[in-house]
């Protein structure tokens, strides 16, 4: 069964996620971090794609001890599964997300991987090859779900939200709107990639709860009947 | 004294406010179609750049009966006075703004603007020339002052907004999110041009209401401190 997944993403009130010049900003505050270290704490899997792991470095780690408890509690690692959409196989193998905390690692790789990067990855991570020339994202689902993957936190980037959007695998979205106007044309927002022409492949959501935080609002939208959307 | 700027536009939960192919959609329903008919009708002008002109011809009018009777009430037109934001002249002098509904108009335009196209559009619209190439917003915003213009609404598109913003001359912004993803890399968000780099020059606001209309939700924020925003 393919996981659930839940995005999870912080915009400025002009819906950017970042400057033009892909530089990671801070958008909300300190419950908003609190919430997000919950969210993940309640995860099997952290996912984000490989432009998060060049521009940002992040380790994806549960932050609070608080959190860390609660997951050995439940006889779970520390931390959820960190996992790379990296079609090329260009994650660095000094990421931060190959070494930061214990637990088990996922880099996804389609068949145009570099054999010689994935030897080098394989050493900190569990290779899955998915796809032809791009990461398939349904078959990674998929073989995800076969290892006992059952809900995933999708952290962006915007590439990889809009391919799960598109292919019909998103189940709920929250995204905090902070209080900051980034501007830009080329800033990027949630959804890069082609997006939807006609208004019938729209996808449609539910706002589940608008929670004010930090100065800015967190909203939780549940998508209806996600399903493969094409244009 | 400068207008009271204020901004209202609808965005997807993903931040756009059209597709790729910049064709307008439906976004909010009826309940926030009512709430935009009022909002314009207690403004004695509604802004729109020439961009919004020529892909959606707006006509800008007060829709509602009832709210043109508020207006007659106070004694006013029927409608705000429209204005296009336009440095080259390139109105169609058919267009709806210029056409539908009594009332004035006003054409901003740059220098630049071909005395032709002006001589025409002068018929029936008032000109202002502010500014070399572009059209100086501060500027106009002066000149709009000492005609009693004294509250603006602006209903996009982003290039407008994003000009706004960086002048320092808009005072609150609603925005209305709506139930929907639209998506893609080149679909306009509500800010278009350069953007912001610095977090020191991102633009500041507080969010003065959230309301859940229409399967989404109405922010509205007041903007702190107005001023020249410098990159």
């Amino acid at each position: 069964m393919r996981p659930y997944v839940v995005i999870n993403i912080a915009m400025s009130a002009d819906g950017k996620i970042s400057t033009r010049e892909r530089r990671q900003v801070r958008i909300s505050g300190a419950q908003d971090v609190t919430r997000v270290d919950r969210l993940k704490a309640g995860c099997d899997a952290i996912m984000v794609g490989i432009g998060t792991v060049l521009a940002d470095d992040p380790s994806l780690t549960v932050k609070s001890e608080e959190c860390r408890q609660y997951r050995r509690k439940q006889g779970w690692d520390d931390h959820p599964i960190r996992i790379v959409v990296d079609s090329s196989g260009s994650t660095p193998p000094d990421a931060s997300i190959l070494h930061k905390g214990e637990g088990k690692r996922v880099v996804a790789v389609s068949g145009r991987a570099d054999a010689a990067k994935i030897s080098l990855l394989e050493k900190k991570a569990t290779i899955i090859v998915a796809g032809k020339d791009e990461v398939d994202l349904a078959v990674l689902m998929d073989e995800l779900g076969d290892m006992g993957v059952h809900r995933i936190m999708v952290e962006g980037g915007g590439t990889l939200i809009a391919g799960l959007m598109k292919a019909g695998l998103v189940n709920e979205i929250y995204t905090f709107i902070g209080n900051i106007i980034i501007g830009g044309k080329d800033a990027p927002t949630i959804t890069d990639g082609d997006g939807f022409i006609r208004e019938s492949a729209f996808i449609r959501l539910t706002l589940l709860e608008a929670l004010r935080i930090d100065n800015g609002i967190l909203l939780h939208w549940k998508v209806d009947s996600p399903d493969q959307k094409k244009e």
